[in-house]
């Protein structure tokens, strides 16, 4: 009984559903935080976030079976956001949509973001030049205006020697 | 040459990318106004919306092509909008999304969108009994605050006899 009410509450979604869904209403980001534990005192955080009202909280539970990673938890207001942060849930992500390209223009902001996570991938985050090269690249990805800030120190520590 | 190049800048658009794309960003909005012409006074205006950002006016053509009805056009702003407002390609529209349902929950405003254009093509909306249950649907499909003054206007009428 319960199995079966589980079955009819699962969202079978297709690929073209799912890139036509994010060609609407996802997002990538580069959020970028001080940590003094690291070797350049900032960490990447590369970000895959579709954020809904609570209604359609089934919707995000789909994509994250879909995709196989990620958390769904509650976001502000009366939202809630499918969330994928670490770096293997992102190369699956991000392997998805090298397969089936987004339609709209977002297509360009995720070769960015793939571009930064591979760079991740590759240990460059590690360095003050590749860290620096990842927020310039970030910074080209829509409105993100907290890297504006680390770029600027960074530039500053790099002249500094 | 000349048409080599318009084949490259067509989109090929599936079924289901539609159906993400407008769980994501399609909007069913029921429009009402005066209209003396009419037998009760007012002209229900049915539409099917979808706006983006001019960078995507190429996704809004290729679901002009795609439902082969509708116009694109400027928006407000930097937007442009592909809208569908003749019953005839509105009634196409329904027909797809009755064959390729939407999956999030905007699949129950499209319900009653569609509820009212089978009233009006039954030309239910011609007396003012009917208009007034096409108002009490519209008003269930998200926030449209204008037609709450003009219920209020037929069902003063309808009590004055």
């Amino acid at each position: 009984m319960l199995a079966s009410s589980l079955k009819v509450n699962k969202m079978d979604i297709s690929p073209d559903w799912v890139v036509g869904f994010i060609d609407g209403e996802g997002c990538f980001l580069i959020g970028i935080s001080r940590n003094p534990a690291t070797a350049t005192g900032y960490q990447v955080l590369p970000e895959f976030v579709v954020a809904r009202h609570r209604r359609d909280v089934q919707v995000l539970y789909a994509l994250k079976r879909f995709f196989r990673c990620g958390v769904v938890r509650p976001d502000h207001s009366d939202r809630y956001a499918y969330r994928v942060r670490d770096l293997q849930g992102l190369r699956k992500v991000c392997d998805f949509f090298l397969k089936h390209p987004l339609k709209t223009k977002k297509r360009i902001d995720f070769k960015r973001f793939h571009r930064i996570l591979t760079m991740i991938e590759q240990g460059k985050h590690m360095s003050l030049d590749g860290l620096l090269e990842i927020i310039k690249i970030g910074l080209s990805i829509g409105n993100q205006p907290h890297l504006k800030q680390v770029l600027l120190e960074i530039q500053q520590r790099l002249r500094a020697g």
